[in-house]
């Protein structure tokens, strides 16, 4: 029985090298859920092989900059001398259709997400130490350590962010992680503000007939 | 790892007929908990086979109802002539000891908790439909028709003070609503205005050594 007919918006989001893409993957493996996924915006040149609405959607400087005047991104960014965004109007036809929308976000963008849609569902995703951080990072082997040093510091900053979050999900292991965030997805679904008007219209529909 | 030191204090509560008991019942049997179970006061007298402290406290009215005025219980009705009520300490040191506790109670009675105890979470067991109630409440066969009809009037009564409580689960089979109410009871633990002190505290005990 499906009571909430709005859908979920889910946004995972965490410091980074914290294996969130790795727990968005793993989440999205699930055969029990059909997660829709909203595909970002950036001003960054496509890659060979990227395919344009696929990859990303890619627009000009001034497209971006239209679109963060005139209120149509969900949350924002810029990284390295380019945006990034999701778009608005492509999570909300999502989230009207029912769907379970998921963005694997930057901690900033989040709290973007919860000002502009307080229904959305953020999962802050952490590590189980500084120290498994840090060994993430140094594994990765593609930044100097001065780049790692300053990574560490900002998830430092970042856990404070935590605090804006509904949940708390450790990444000890990313089976139990993507499982957790399942039963908390399962939880929304059943929360009354969400639930309850689709509830009393399910018995109208069954008891007056 | 246990990041919500705390326990947590689930209230399980519903329209009279919907199958709370039995739902309870099935959650108990759960492997992968160990649910504490806070055992009830009350005024009526001790059936056969009943004992003081394991099925219901027994107490006199007098003391009931100076636990009333003294602000000692978390939750109590009365019913029949009779008090029923659940003791505010007991249930405060299991919590205390990172306990999970249960309660089954009256719609009215959970309102009361949430008003003494915010953090406690409040599920509505739901009938699937006003049917299906009725059918329940008539294959006890303990109850009058004129009774039936009066418990279904409190049902609908009932089913508007569900927008007081967190989750609604509909018993629509009684394993589902448990593993439901499980998964509920997952996230819960992992609400950050639950667990991110345990998970700084965490941080600082792994990386300061």
């Amino acid at each position: 029985m499906k009571l909430n007919q709005k859908g979920l918006l889910i946004v995972l989001s965490g410091p980074s090298g914290v294996g969130k893409a790795t727990v968005r993957k793993a989440l999205f493996k699930s055969p029990d859920h059909k997660f829709a996924y909203s595909v970002s915006m950036t001003t960054r040149r496509p890659r060979v092989g990227e395919v344009d609405g696929v990859d990303y959607l890619f627009v000009t400087e001034e497209e971006f900059e239209q679109r963060i005047k005139d209120g149509k991104l969900l949350e924002f960014t810029r990284f390295v001398g380019n945006y990034y965004g999701t778009p608005l109007d492509q999570v909300q036809k999502l989230i009207n259709r029912g769907a379970e929308v998921v963005l694997e976000i930057e901690v900033e963008g989040a709290m973007q997400v919860k000002a502009k849609m307080p229904d959305a569902v953020l999962i802050f995703i952490a590590p189980p130490s500084y120290d498994a951080l840090k060994k993430r990072l140094l594994n990765r082997g593609t930044e100097s350590e001065e780049v790692i040093l300053e990574r560490l510091e900002k998830a430092h900053r970042e856990l404070t962010l935590a605090a804006g979050y509904d949940y708390i999900v450790i990444n000890d292991d990313v089976d139990n992680a993507a499982d957790r965030i399942k039963a908390i997805i399962r939880a929304e679904h059943a929360r009354c503000r969400r639930s309850l008007n689709g509830y009393l219209r399910l018995l109208e529909e069954t008891d007056h007939e």
